[in-house]
């Protein structure tokens, strides 16, 4: 009897069905839809039922698994390299954009555009090993603050969607990267901070250069991973429809739109950055994460959009 | 006593040590080679010790895991495809490329160079999306034979290769094609003949453009997976250096000296078409699979050169 009663604890402590995958989910409606899509779709007598291969979910990264504000965070870290190398050899500022960037002046390298992007980002990620940039970035990520968090950027990331990828993981999905950012940048954080490794990482790219037994980092850009780069890059690396994707931005559209474009049971997830007591709250307008058809079109395609204040009881990990 | 030998000979049926991961290897030194290597890297008592995640194995496609004479088996299916699309319209050939491509004239081919290629590609591989192409290789792979062997282009792939692939999933490795052929044409067979998945398919490839839920193909070519491009591949696609790598020509040997040039254990290997009686013989001249440097420097660097003839009992699945 004893050990009957302690079979049924072990059974209890170890049932999936009665542990909650997603606690720092408050019990509303977009928790269940999630819960129940993915137990729909790994339950071998469901009609829904895939096929471990074939589980495969993308997700944005900024804004969608970790913060975006006041700027993207890899922006940061190319300022805050710009300015150290021009402390010690100001002959490296040699055009008024870069002057800019050494001064953290956000407003001249907005008006600069991609091309002033590019030649600040040159200085921090070009001219290296790929090695030695994600060292540089691992020691960035040890010394730098959040400006009004006085956090670590890669603690700023989202605790209800770590437990996502966490469960999605546990129930035979791979959990892959879709990120407008670059690829050798969130390579260096990812495995730590999300348990996502290196090749599920699908990013933005730069040119880069076999030498000597080194991939070594080239200025400029190769591949823009957004908007309808995101279907290209999903396609060009993975292969496959995903058949869950998760967003913040109409950057994301497309990714969304495509992956809920496949046959079968298909889940679009747009987060909507609704909280401003606890992280930020912006939608349709500003620089940075604009949210305009998502939210539009994306309730009429079925898509989950989260509202971080209402459908997330804790943002950030303990 | 019975029940004691019952399980000795359970034991036995299952210990790795004693069956045989290579079962149409011959007993020679290179297969010894490379099954120490396999063991002392999956050891967790050896200084070799390699964590899962880090067992990453890539292996170059045509000449190394199926055949590529007398020419690249996705030549032989553009040509098809040209040859049958211009029966039924002769007005596609428009160019004295494009009409020696349909009469399979092999030698005008190779004299136009890339551009003439990309001209013949164009034709069966762009115009249409990712999944039309795939479904129209699997259609091709169905009725077309090989013009010596008369065997299906999906069945001319080495049985030693395929343990080889199957033998280091079986201890933790991730198993990688990083092939110079088109990476939508290996995907479509790549999974049913050598249980690769299309995530761990690299290869050269066209653009594409996102279009209506498509990913559509278009005519050019944005990436050569070839050479030096091998490893730049790798690091843009994986993330990471392997620790194994195959192939068999001089296409290779950046991939091959990117992947050895790590630290730790490293295993380099070369496959060489020494079989005329049972396959083809060729290496230091030819148009396909030329392989000088590789047998130069090879032994030196301490990769294996696999001499078909003598190191393999059987190359086809039976
Ligand atoms: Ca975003
Ligand atoms: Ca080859």
């Amino acid at each position: 009897m004893r050990g009957l009663l302690f079979s049924a604890a072990i059974c209890l402590a170890t049932s999936p069905a009665l542990s909650d995958p997603l606690p720092s989910w408050g019990s509303t409606e977009n928790k269940s839809t999630i819960i129940s899509f993915v137990e729909s779709v790994t339950d071998p007598t469901s009609p829904d039922y895939v096929t471990p291969a074939d589980r495969i979910a993308v997700f944005d990264n900024d804004g969608t698994l970790w913060g975006e504000q006041p700027v993207y965070f890899q922006l940061i870290y190319a300022l805050d390299r710009l300015k150290a190398k021009a402390e010690a050899d100001p002959s490296i500022l040699t055009s008024d954009i870069l002057r800019a960037g050494a001064e953290g002046d956000l407003e001249t390298i907005a008006a600069g555009g991609v091309e002033g992007l590019l030649e600040i980002l040159a200085v921090s990620h070009s001219g290296m090993s790929v090695e030695a940039f994600q060292n540089d970035v691992r020691d960035w990520l040890d010394e730098a603050r959040h400006p009004t968090t006085d956090m670590r950027y890669d603690a700023m990331v989202y605790q209800p969607m770590l437990e996502l990828l966490s469960y999605l993981r546990d129930e035979g999905f791979q959990t892959w990267i879709v990120s407008g950012g670059g690829v050798h940048f969130i390579r260096a954080f990812a495995e730590s901070a999300y348990n996502i490794p290196p090749e599920q990482v699908i990013g933005s790219a730069g040119p880069t250069e076999y030498l000597d037994g080194q991939v070594m980092k080239l200025p400029g850009i190769d591949f823009v991973d957004d908007k309808e780069g995101k279907p290209v890059g999903i396609d060009n690396r993975i292969g496959k429809r995903p058949i869950i994707a998760g967003g913040n931005s109409d950057g994301d559209f497309a990714m969304l739109e495509y992956t809920t474009a496949g046959d079968g049971p298909r889940l679009g997830i747009l987060v909507h950055h609704t909280d401003a007591e606890r992280e930020f709250a912006y939608d349709r307008e500003g620089h940075i994460g604009v949210l305009n058809r998502g939210l539009d079109e994306g309730p009429d395609r079925g898509w989950v959009i989260v509202d971080m204040a209402r459908d997330w009881e804790q943002v950030w990990p303990e």
